[in-house]
């Protein structure tokens, strides 16, 4: 089948008038709108939402590029994606699992569906991030309450962990529930074998139900674009007719053909030669890389998970079985300020403003650099020498540059943030809050109130407070840390004229 | 302020490298897709969801073009802003009043919020379609009961028919309620002063609290893009954070600065003298092509509202009072076929094949041709010419061309499908419904068994059946004649080996 950009730009060549949307009728470039090629439905072009013709074609080749039970493209991100799986699964006022590490719209799929929610923690790294999320952990819970109807969870996490995806489904399944995993960060995973690096498989291979990945956070197709995977064997865990239901609520009605054809020409290019040959290059780039920032770097650091601890579970003597031991995705280059002179809010500022590199996000300790198969080799060479060139600025800073410094950041746990490891009291669910009012209370005050919003830093967007959660004081306290860093925290508000202590929480 | 895209295509020719997403890394077009200037939320390009830099000040910009309290882009369509418009206005499980014309989104947000829906019916026009919503009816539906929170309405409808919004928010205000108006069709209308034809005023300034307009339907800007109003004053009856948490609910949190970009470029060049020139040059367009078709066809027909009936309210004498006495859009072409040898599917089909001229969609008995400022002349001359064409070889296909031919097709009732005029009952509410298993049941047993899906034609997606409605024969008898006329019905289903009637509906 010709590509979906063909078909768009031969409708866009031929005589044919449009009596139809979009408004622009093709004239945008006249109108000095640079973009062009976007039609809508139309005869012969299909229709996303009830595919018959070239998206169902589309998507059943994609299908088959991922070996899923069914592939859908998504044009509101992965956003829709994970509204739609958590809405199928679990019905309205329905239990559901969610590891604490989910992006906020697993958070707003629950408040949505009047969900029951209970959490699991991941393990906390040392670092201070959010790691994988323990299969035992699921377990148990799912032995607690039997009542739950689906685990959703997020892998690889915003600094590249990733979870025993396999234990876990098997755990989910045992206990009759769907796993729905928001691999957002991970759609290059499938395409990442035997590529010169090891990357982790993707939670499709492992068994996972549901699998949602943005397609233009790691690979080459445009923001806003997405996919949602069914898991081969998926129809006993979820009702696919439930997924689709959900997903043409929670998308547009008028898909952009813009996205569809980006999405399409981005599995293609990934699943044909050029992508092979994109992820060997890639691959060479990021070993040659990771291994100049290992050796060079002194003051700062590049993450790197621990030595396989012992309870990783052996894996089967299959093909790919040495993936299924990778547990970190090396395309993620967090780099970890252990300089007292340098937070990660500085490093930033410094790779910015110094070497004009744009950092994904920065927390209060560490910087995350985003890379993917697009990028360069002379973007990673710059890259390395930034940092590298920081790492010496940093070190005639603090005068000192000895192995003794780099022994971790945990060392200083009053400067740094840290993430809860269990979870506060939830006084009344997220829905329930967010029906009544809320009013303004001072930080200082707020311990033992009731969160009305959600609290965060954005990205990663994972919710410290959810609505309806009681706060108490090391909330409080991970928040100043924040701000001290001068990170900006969502959800809480200044009010003039309050004096010194202007930020408030809305409680209830 | 620059524009967004100017601001896009700096940052693109800047030296800086993105160590961030978008994973395509500003290299589309080297990988064969032809969509650059995409990038996602960094320092400096500020975050839709928490405005606070250029695109804060791009919607406060927009505020005072439209004259609105505030106004918010859209990146997932009018769909996501009816939603939020829905969520916001009724909590939970509240009631809402519903004009049973509105697009599948408002039933979905019902379905969402699990909300106890009453539904008005519109007038029904003779050619077919659902007109205007009369104030009275919504006066009547609110006095019976008062626990309810909003009314969620369409204008113009699909055919171009506006409702008095003004006496219909005045009705709602009475009863404490807000008016929630998709005017996703009438994007253009706040632009259509004193161009040359008269336009309906928008429902933004006759007192609507909400409305949602789709920039992409009759406005130059890319498809999937929209724009939500609050209106002025509409602070008393709806809450504008709960607008602005539902709307990071229903959009990508990585929203696509091409659309962004698409819809400030599109705003302002509407506001300014490039927009007046083309409004000018539209409305002589549509008054040449309006006028000639009145003209000269015979068997086909303009569609034309009735000459104002002795019910419409004496506009008050104020500037505009003009505009507030319009209440038909003119930018729609519905063209009726009165010929006995060719139903709306026919002439569509002529249009397409015989003139290449793409119509925006068709029902059984006419085609709708959409038009907007971004027509030429050449292509409103194609349409004429095609019609009057179509029109010549239809009268000598059927030996006639008499006036007493063009009395109206309510003379054939039996080969018409007729819309209803008046609710099922409703078993069960959409979102209790959509918790239980449907089963398929034949057409011919379905008549009195509770529909488990929503059953439409699409354009323009109004249900005819909603989850949990009991179906009855004249919906089936519509479903047919529907079938006849060779369109496509959403919701049922065919099942192999079914012998004749093999075309079912899920019932509960």
């Amino acid at each position: 089948m010709p590509e979906l950009y063909e078909r768009l730009k031969a409708y866009a060549a031929s005589d044919f008038y449009p009596w139809h949307m979009p408004g622009h009728k093709r004239r945008l470039v006249e109108f000095g709108n640079p973009f062009s090629m976007d039609i809508t439905e139309i005869e012969g072009f299909d229709d996303l939402h009830h595919p018959e013709g070239i998206l169902k074609e589309a998507m059943e080749e994609a299908a088959e590029v991922y070996g899923s039970e069914a592939t859908y493209f998504l044009v509101n991100g992965s956003s829709c994606g994970i509204l739609a799986a958590v809405s199928a699964a679990v019905p309205a006022g329905g239990k559901l699992l969610m590891a604490r590490n989910c992006h906020k719209s697993a958070y707003h799929a629950a408040l949505l569906g009047q969900h029951q929610v209970s959490y699991i923690y991941p393990e906390l790294e040392k670092d201070g991030f959010y790691g994988a999320v323990r299969a035992s952990d699921v377990e148990a819970a799912l032995e607690k309450d039997p009542g739950i109807r689906a685990v959703m969870m997020v892998s690889p996490g915003y600094e590249g962990v990733v979870s025993d995806i396999r234990s876990i489904a098997e755990a989910a399944h045992a206990h009759g529930c769907a796993l729905l995993v928001d691999e957002a960060h991970g759609a290059h995973l499938p395409f990442g074998k035997d590529c010169g690096i090891l990357f982790p498989a993707s939670a499709l291979e492992q068994g996972a139900d549901v699998v949602i990945q943005s397609l233009h956070k790691t690979l080459p197709s445009l923001t806003q674009t997405a996919l949602l995977h069914l898991g081969k064997g998926s129809g006993m865990w979820i009702d696919r007719e439930r997924i689709e239901l959900y997903l043409r609520i929670y998308q547009s009605s008028s898909p952009s053909y813009i996205f569809m054809a980006s999405i399409d020409h981005c599995i293609r290019l990934m699943a044909g030669e050029p992508g092979k040959l994109l992820m060997k290059e890639y691959a060479a780039n990021l070993k040659a890389v990771r291994g100049r920032l290992k050796e060079q770097l002194q003051v700062l650091r590049l993450y790197e998970p621990e030595p396989e601890s012992e309870q990783t579970p052996e894996p089967e003597k299959l093909p790919g079985s040495e993936q299924r031991k990778c547990f970190y995705d090396p395309s993620k280059f967090v780099i970890i300020s252990d300089a007292e002179t340098a937070d990660g809010s500085r490093l930033a500022e410094l790779l910015r403003k110094k070497y004009h590199l744009e950092p994904e996000m920065n927390t209060d300790r560490y910087v995350i650099l985003m890379s993917s198969p697009a990028d360069t080799k002379e973007g990673f060479e710059r890259m390395a020498e930034a940092l590298v060139g920081i790492d010496c600025m940093l070190r005639a800073e603090t005068g000192s540059g000895h192995a003794a410094d780099k022994s971790g950041s945990n060392t200083r746990p009053s400067v740094w943030g840290i993430l809860p490891d269990r979870a506060p009291e939830a006084a009344m669910s997220p829905a329930e809050a967010g029906a009544l009012q809320g009013s303004p209370v001072p930080l200082s005050l707020a311990a033992g109130r009731i969160c009305h919003d959600f609290i965060y830093i954005y990205p990663p967007g994972i919710p410290l407070l959810v609505p309806g959660e009681r706060i108490e004081e090391r909330h409080l306290d991970l928040i100043r840390v924040w701000q001290d860093h001068g990170l900006e925290v969502h959800g809480i508000r200044q009010l003039s004229g309050q004096g010194t202590d202007k930020w408030t929480i809305l409680c209830i």
